[in-house]
């Protein structure tokens, strides 16, 4: 059993590598973005290619895992959780593609508004990613639930921020274009901040063995409408 | 062993139950577009709430057919599989969900700008959706591939819908907000035509053992610009 032990820790370190390659290019989307950064975006591409390796690696070191030992209980739970939490690590690994090139196309001309909504989302979202990889890391079930408190102020910052670029399109129709960029990536921002929320999810069915999904149906029909 | 048998089938049977409520939601989202049809939207808000006690109760049993059972290889795949393909579905369930949202503002005012896109990609997602559900129940390589294949006529139409679109915003201020909510419905059938890829890809794993997953990085990366 020793053995299976160094294995399941081996699995968390793979994850956390992972972890690590993913929240670096959510930063450096965001600074493509904020930073007109064309080397930070050309990192983000880069990363995609080592973050789908590294995912495939990690399945199927867990679904190794799986046939070879057995697991019960709590390890069962670690198995499927990192399943789960590498399959969301991935999809964020995605958003920040999306973000990076939309971050190429707004280089290409002067910003007519400023981003002030842009790097307060981004912080939040940020956050919410970082805390729920701690909570994987400390098992810590309060930090989890506060990522999920989190994601009803992301939301709401996004409707703001999506009202105002509607009504700066509006008035004027050469605001159209750039508008639908950063519509694009407050929408990413908000996938990925809805992807720490699986995560978060996960950790507390690891620590706790309690499914917490779904537990605001209502907000998130509400919150929907500019999906 | 007899007993594990069954229980396989019991997991494909649940899994099965809970794509035909997920197909159902998205021909009703679809209909609510189409048709200005209320009710069909409706019946997707109801549906949400079963299909998310569903994805719960399948991740339940198929853990708990991990830890009583101890399976092995081709088992083991079809549990992983299952697993996988019902996070799937339960989000598309949600891509259903925002579709419907946006069917409801549309039927507040006449449409302006006749719907000759949507109907066209909607038929391309739900047969892709449909293939990849039968690849899954008749474990079909080839159909699985199928459906890999049609997600770049997906993209292309999307792109030739988002560009169709922007100009008719540009046109007149008037069609923004119509514009806007006929892009958000594009988005959301390309996001359910790219969950169907990830079922597709999962038969694959489960028939063939094989991992097709990024298998074309090229087309996504030049695609993810309008997500």
């Amino acid at each position: 059993m020793r053995h299976f032990v160094e294995e399941l820790e081996q699995l968390k370190t793979k994850l956390l590598e992972m972890a690590a390659l993913v929240e670096s290019s959510i930063q450096r989307s965001i600074s493509a973005v904020t930073q007109k950064d064309r080397g930070a975006a050309e990192e983000v591409f880069r990363n995609e290619t080592s973050i789908n390796a590294i995912e495939i690696d990690i399945d199927d070191f867990a679904i190794n895992l799986l046939a070879l030992h057995q697991p019960m209980a709590a390890d069962l739970r670690l198995i499927v959780a990192a399943l789960k939490i590498n399959t969301d690590l991935e999809r964020m690994g995605d958003l920040a593609v999306n973000i990076a090139l939309r971050a190429l196309a707004l280089m290409e001309g002067p910003m007519i508004k400023p981003m002030i909504d842009i790097p307060h989302i981004a912080g939040l979202v940020q956050s919410m990613v970082r805390k729920s990889l701690d909570a994987f890391v400390r098992r810590d079930a309060d930090l989890a639930r506060s990522v999920l408190a989190s994601d009803d102020a992301v939301d709401s910052l996004r409707t703001a921020c999506y009202h105002e670029l509607v009504s700066f399109m509006e008035q004027d129709t050469a605001n159209i274009q750039q508008s639908l960029a950063l519509l694009s990536i407050t929408r990413n921002l908000e996938r990925i901040a809805d992807h720490s929320t699986n995560i978060a999810e996960d950790v507390l069915f690891l620590v706790k063995g309690i499914d917490v999904r779904h537990h605001a149906e209502l907000h998130k029909q509400k919150d929907a409408g500019h999906g």
